[in-house]
């Protein structure tokens, strides 16, 4: 700004209104039945929201720690679940709703298995089912895992800890009874004490966002990157949120809130929009049915404050094309002669290049194949995923039967940028093996893909154009010269021939010849930072090159090496202007020659620009 | 192709190998209580999946029509919401899942409120809702909103009515009791006799599929684009359905399958997925529950096959911005003189573009309100919203919020493409009034909106350019002259003026003259199509125009006109070689000073499809 002022974030200014709203509702009682918990301070009150990437909001007390309590249970659920998978887990373990209280018995009179893992049994259950050599050990793995939740060492209140494991014989009773029917193995009482451990482990609001905040993000902190759970199980963890994380208040919930959550009874309230961010909030005051009553006033109010609702989303079919293009109205960089370029012109659109953006699922994917289903006259296509954010197994697999498809019908499938996409890579590896490098062609830049379908294109279109070495005469530098104005011009070449790999110009020198290739191909590359080079151009006999900086008299700008074997003829700028005092109408006819070729180029040039803005 | 093949949809494929394999399925029982689902051919199975962008997959029996029975219940639900609001809805009908029977009476024992609208004593009350002056008027807005969300007229199975009609005590009584209570008002009789009607309207597959993506598309059928429901009622359609429309199974369904869905006794099942696709599954043979059997493992499949579930979700934070630049390293088309362009490269990052796209969202904003809120140094922003496809409400809400503050930090917004996004027009509209236009500048395209921060940036870093008639002398085509030479170039000269508006040069003309700018300025202008014009570039004082068809000697490729009053001086074809004969120095002089502004234009092209692709 031209002020020093940078605006505040809006975002911050909302849940700070809303905090200030909401600190007037004083309803609700701070619980008592574990008597350390008793002493919080009633007017506490803390809001965090994380995002998916990264951005962070919070107001109030929002650093106040306390006890997590029933909300540890999905998170050692989800423990349990990548110890054992899910079939064992729901085995032991139901994922039906009840309309009893928190600390129900609530099992199945039959199998004694508890009804889901959010009521006391259930998440005793889950802690049972956690891998450990020891009770130690256990404990030690909850932590660890908080910690990749939280992107923090959390702690164990002693006092808290204390009191629960004092007072906790409805718990232990559970302990035994679970014990009975089998779901516990050997003795219960330490897995019922580390789950009063886990139930004291300290946090916070903004603690509890970033775990919400992992789990809206398929298990990796959206802040450290670690991975707190494997992908494949958040959708279990946040089902059982869906339908078991508020009691009995479920239907409602979804109903009006409409995300997975989870109630403390120390106040802390969590909820996950999946894809999008978590929310954090802590508010001692309970409402009768053991949720804090600001906790779910401040979820209900932002999921209507910011459409948050997981059931009201826009679709997202078309959202994964960034940019199609076919190979009449945009062209690789390899300058093309007279006959090629207009061959690309009028054929052109036998190539097709889809470049692919976000994130591939389903949805998108349906949309990508289907296009691809429906494209007639295709000779080639080129599948851009440098801008892919990620590709899932449905999609994966989509593009795999597709590609297959459309191999068996003659189309040739290159794609760029695929050395990024991990995940497609993979799941094109697992099902395809190294046949994938054998049916497809891939490039890292969307570039020499194209130059590859178009030279393919080409050879098919004009299989007779000349690759080998071209007369003087041919050079389009020096059209409408007389035969003895040629020879003129030729008695100030200078001939050099270079190998393949072999520097022709070098980026940063001054600039002292125009080239004129006679024999061979040419590339410019530019120079990038980490020793890399990106293809600019590739020119073929009868072009010149290098003529820019000889132009402009800038420094070379980039770097110009011999692809294949090459034989080019050099006009010096001495030479050029010596030829001006000597034969001016020769140099005329030069230069005129000279903005045409930069004329045309340049109209190319605005013409793919006006496709890509 | 080079061959004629086509291939086929792979998701057409899969979905009939998944037909294939679940014909072996001969578990469960066609429903008998209603006598005539009695008589449905136990083998029928139809698959239908439609996408929110209109794609369409079925096989099987996917066109064999059955009454869809308890498939009504969430759109007459709906159509109830739509006539009297969620609030009086909720009074009348709760949203609580109950582990009960789809035929039990369950009423709130005090308040004689069904349990959930899923439920036929809830069905009932919800049909009750529906407004009409008749019973025939209230049926035929029923029969309406389901061919809005068929996208066909749907007609009523007159046998099964008959039938159901017949043995339908239980709901005479659940009508009865819901009078009792005063859920219902007046004679309860013809209520339950519509609502045997709706039952047994007759739908197949492939409307069960397109109406579960109306549902999935805000309430947009995909395929006829009509509203079959407002967007905001979807959600609490929805979230009846995810925690009540698979009867006791609702935990277990949300966690394995993760859509809301409903089933029918006739043997229908619907799933949605929000944002992206609906699915309807026709099979006769019902498990315990009610449920079809091969609906419901139809559906468990395509969740994990296609990755389906809701709570697995990819990250969509950085999806919405498609492309960002700065006024340094992409420029607007109008031709910069010298210092200008110089004072762009140096301080253009004053300006920052970015280019939106696809749905804003809260979480997708946030991350772009982020972005806005951490710049520093900003003069103005130009934001690109030609590629977005939606703006919610809270999107719109944050974007008036950051867009007030970059205003009160001096920051200058200017929009491009909202002229489409007329939701968020709406929204800026519904919350800023007339004040939008005087706040922030819009303009349809991105370039003249560049173009004007960047004259705003320029007249304050160049305040004292000049911008009005310019010698000879200053003409760059004449860089390099000695005053000798220029005279003599100016006696090849002829002056002209034009007011503003006037035609200089007429896209089609041959090329006779190229011009030199003297005073005012020109724009030139692509013609399209439909007599609209696209503005390519505007010149200053002291540049060429017109050239590139000299030199090329193409018919004018584009029309130019004057904006402001503007002189000229042109310098004939005929007179250029004319110069090149009688002072060849002078003409070769002018091809390298021609050449060398080729050459920078073309740098810059270059430089701008690097930053685009």
């Amino acid at each position: 700004m031209t002020s020093e002022q940078t605006p505040s974030s809006p975002i911050h200014d909302q849940l700070a209104e809303l905090h200030r709203e909401y600190s007037a509702i004083h309803d609700g009682e701070v619980a008592t039945y574990i008597p350390e918990l008793g002493k919080a301070n009633p007017d506490w009150f803390g809001i965090c929201v994380v995002t998916t990437n990264g951005g962070i909001y919070e107001v109030g007390d929002s650093r106040q720690e306390f006890t997590i309590q029933s909300l540890s249970k999905p998170f050692v659920y989800g423990l349990a679940l990548e110890d054992h998978g899910r079939a064992e887990v729901l085995g032991k373990v139901g994922v039906e709703p009840t309309g009893d209280a928190f600390n129900s018995i609530s099992l199945d009179p039959v199998t004694g298995c508890p009804r889901n893992p959010m009521i006391n049994a259930g998440a005793i259950a889950s802690t049972g089912l956690v891998e450990g050599f020891t009770d130690d050990a256990r404990l030690r793995r909850i932590l660890e895992m908080f910690a990749h939740y939280a992107g923090r060492e959390l702690s164990i209140d002693p006092q808290v800890y204390a009191s629960e494991s004092a007072t906790g014989h409805r718990n232990r009773a559970i302990g035994h009874m679970l014990r009975n029917f089998g779901i516990l193995a050997g003795d219960p009482m330490p897995v019922v004490e580390t789950y009063f451990q886990q139930c004291a482990i300290l946090g916070h609001c903004r603690d509890l966002a970033t775990m919400a905040a992992t789990l809206a993000n398929r298990g990796v902190n959206p802040l450290t990157g670690e991975q707190a759970i494997r992908g494949e199980y958040v959708e279990s963890v946040l089902g059982v949120m869906g339908t078991c994380g508020m009691y009995d208040y479920a239907g409602e919930w979804l109903y009006e809130v409409g995300m997975p959550a989870k109630s403390g009874v120390a106040g802390g309230v969590i909820a996950v929009l999946p894809g999008q961010l978590g929310i954090g909030v802590f508010s001692p005051r309970l409402d009768s049915k053991g949720n804090s009553v600001r906790g779910i006033r401040v979820c209900s109010a932002l999921s209507r404050r910011w459409d948050l609702h997981l059931f009201n989303r826009p679709g997202i079919g078309k959202a994964a094309i960034r940019l199609r293009l076919n190979g009449a109205e945009y062209n690789s960089s390899r300058i093309r002669p007279k006959a090629e370029a207009a061959a690309l012109r009028e054929h052109g659109e036998a190539i097709q290049i889809i470049q692919l953006q976000s994130n591939l699922v389903f949805a998108t994917a349906e949309f990508i194949v289907r296009e691809l289903t429906e494209l007639n006259g295709l000779e080639s296509v080129v599948l851009d995923f440098r801008h892919v954010l990620s590709v899932n197994e449905s999609a994966g697999h989509l593009f795999h039967d597709i590609l297959l498809r459309l191999h068996a019908a003659g189309v040739t499938v290159v794609f760029t940028g695929v050395e990024k996409a991990t995940s497609f890579r993979r799941l094109m590896r697992a099902r395809l093996g190294a046949r994938f490098e054998e049916l497809f062609r891939t490039f890292e830049e969307l570039d020499p893909a194209l130059q590859w379908c178009e030279d393919r294109l080409l050879a098919r279109l004009l299989p007779d154009l000349p690759d080998t070495s071209i007369a003087v005469t041919q050079y389009a530098l020096l059209d409408g010269l007389s035969r003895e104005e040629v020879a003129v011009v030729q008695s100030f070449f200078e001939r050099r021939t270079y190998q393949p790999g072999e520097t022709i110009i070098r980026a940063g020198e001054p600039a002292r010849e125009l080239f004129l290739l006679s024999r061979g191909l040419v590339s410019v590359y530019l120079p990038l930072e980490n020793d890399a080079q990106k293809r600019l151009a590739t020119f073929s006999p009868g072009m010149a090159f290098g003529e820019m900086a000889v132009i402009d008299r800038a420094p070379r700008s980039a770097t110009i090496l011999a692809d294949t074997e090459v034989s080019c003829d050099l006009l010096s700028i001495a030479r050029l202007t010596a030829l001006g005092v000597t034969h001016p109408k020769i140099k005329i006819r030069l230069l005129e020659n000279l903005s045409l070729d930069l004329c045309r180029k340049l109209r190319k040039a605005n013409r793919e620009i006006a496709q890509l803005v």
